[in-house]
């Protein structure tokens, strides 16, 4: 009976499940979870309160899952934003309305369903804020010891919030980088599992899930465009899957275009795409910390996500990206963290250079909760 | 035509439907909304993205509908927390998952509907956080300009997530109570609407979907317990109110008993239930902010809920609520505003003194982010 398995994105060789395996034995690239029949055979338990279609996920007991309710997200119009750049319709979908404040739950949430059913009771992780709090919450909740290695710069609100939860917080001096240096040390130095939501595979399955609500809240005809930060790119290549999936069950017929936006400060998927020499200065910095990754382990699998749907990669500067923080919460309510806003900014690009024109459907999601980070004020 | 019409909860003189209208003009005391035949002949248009029954609300035209995708909370089983207390069913409604963080988006949804719907572009309340977040936030996407009174002595966080939202920040020196009295001076001189979430009944029109939607979630054996936090009782009133409307449509047998939990500093409605000669001393503090309302203005219609469901009030002290705080972001991964917390240490109390039994079933409303307050480090 074919199995559900680990695939190399890059060479093809296939692994069985597990926790500690994030990289192909062979090439060194990334893995993602493949399903028997694209998944279509038999989607398997499904998560508590899970209300789409079925989702093929790689759990395969219903005791497994770790959940706080995370994603259901609204799906709303942001007319007035909107009118400010001649869009009749965008539509943004709030996906800091989530447990911790953050997309990551969905990820979150898969990745330590995996790793209760696989037996692991002690996990490393390191992350610019977000991801850490969404871990520390749901290993909090699963009764998993969970360390967490966060860049000493990151902001204080997200700092506390991953100590409330009650993980082992270590603070690293350095760029974004030097914290996953150490985390990767501290795992072999303990024989620890190292569940990077950046390379873990179930990470993606868990992301995945926001192209099935897509999918079901705009039917078949879903946005032409959708914009989005782009950091490591666990939402950009989950909601790609997540597509995939649905079209190989005929149930989506056109995907929309995927954009990725990154900060000019920090934009290796951008100067990838654009063919420039480019890598992170040392002093390398922007407001939008969820994407101030110079280097991402996933970063060939985001190019020919974008590719493969005709998406456009953009940079935009630190002031677009706080002009337009302010613009949706004084315009439309959404209290967003920077990183969130510069898909607006990335929007505005893409439509100056023509890449999306006015009379374009286009769907943002706003990722992360402003409360996490420094007011815009 | 029977017409929907704002009804006195003392006298029953009815007027209609006005922004203005917050008290009875014979006894002074507040309104409510009633409907014809009780809300069942028509239920009239419903919030874009509402998935559960119809709902009874005051809005004639879909298009005043304000939102940004609130309510439709998950809720969760609390095991760890449950084992604590010795309590086998024990859950959650995580309403803190709400656009701005907290409860208070049911209410300001429909409060700043109808506040379209009737035309007005200017508005004034008063609050110590959350509801001022709110309002400022639903009032920025509407278009109406808001001023929010606020005491000085309220978190960082919130005066300046009521600021991102753009709204006219009105800090007040002094007791909770400053800021009404300044909120209401600052209505009369400057002839506008003072939008008071603790008096408009409208607000409670928005509050009330939370009892429809724990009847969807937990079909027609409603959990026996719900203990919440009271403050003001927007919630506590509004959730009765729609158990009242269900069970007029026949769709709930017995409700639940509602048991309001107040903090030992400010406690007007334990004191009138248990007959205490109780008045707010001038330095009485606690750390559950949204709960610090020494003079709620629909007292009477608590304790009418209170007593009405054989609910029990009870007050804790700080200690308790700062240690729950503590339980709830470590053992399950929520992490709430002591406000929030106050009502696990009001259900212990409850089991201590035998008005909960082990194996009954509980269900607590989870209000407000943790991130919108101080942490408790």
């Amino acid at each position: 009976m074919p199995q559900t398995l680990l695939k190399c994105t890059r060479c093809r060789a296939s692994y069985p499940l597990d926790m500690a395996a994030l990289r192909c034995g062979e090439c060194k690239s990334p893995l993602i979870v493949e399903y028997p029949l694209g998944g279509q055979a038999r989607a398997g338990p499904q998560p508590p309160g899970w209300v789409g279609s079925p989702i093929p996920l790689p759990i395969r007991y219903p005791s497994s899952f770790v959940s706080l309710g995370e994603g259901n997200t609204p799906c709303v119009a942001l007319s007035a934003v909107g009118e400010i750049l001649g869009l009749a319709k965008l539509h943004a979908k709030l996906e800091f309305i989530n447990p911790t404040g953050s997309f990551k739950d969905r990820g979150t949430a898969i990745m330590l369903s995996m790793a209760k059913e696989l037996g692991v009771d002690e996990i490393v992780e390191d992350s610019s804020g977000n991801a850490g709090a969404s871990i520390a919450a749901y290993a909090a909740r699963s009764g998993i010891k969970a360390h967490i290695f966060v860049p000493a710069s990151a902001p204080a609100a997200k700092i506390q919030q991953i100590r409330v939860y009650g993980a082992e917080t270590h603070l690293i001096e350095g760029p974004r980088e030097a914290a996953s240096q150490a985390a990767e040390e501290f795992c072999s130095e303990n024989s620890l599992v190292y569940a990077s939501h950046n390379l873990s595979p179930y990470f993606i399955e868990g992301t995945k899930a926001f192209a099935y609500e897509v999918s079901a809240q705009f039917g078949p005809d879903l946005p032409q465009h959708m914009v989005m930060p782009v950091g490591n790119g666990s939402l950009f290549i989950g909601t790609w899957k997540g597509f995939q999936e649905l079209q190989m069950a005929g149930r989506v017929a056109t995907l929309p275009r995927l954009h990725p936006v990154q900060a000019e400060a920090v934009m290796p998927i951008v100067a990838a795409c654009q063919e420039i020499d480019w890598a992170p200065g040392p002093g390398a910095r922007t407001i939008a910390g969820g994407i101030s990754v110079g280097d991402p382990p996933r970063k060939q699998e985001v190019l020919h996500v974008l590719r493969s749907t005709q998406g456009t990669a953009v940079a935009v500067a630190d002031p677009a990206i706080l002009r337009w923080q302010r613009l949706l919460a004084e315009r439309e309510g959404v209290y967003c963290e920077p990183t969130s806003a510069a898909a607006f900014a990335g929007l505005e690009a893409l439509m100056e250079t023509g890449a999306i024109q006015k009379g374009d459907t286009v769907l943002i999601p706003v990722t992360g909760f402003g409360l996490k980070d420094v007011p815009p004020l």
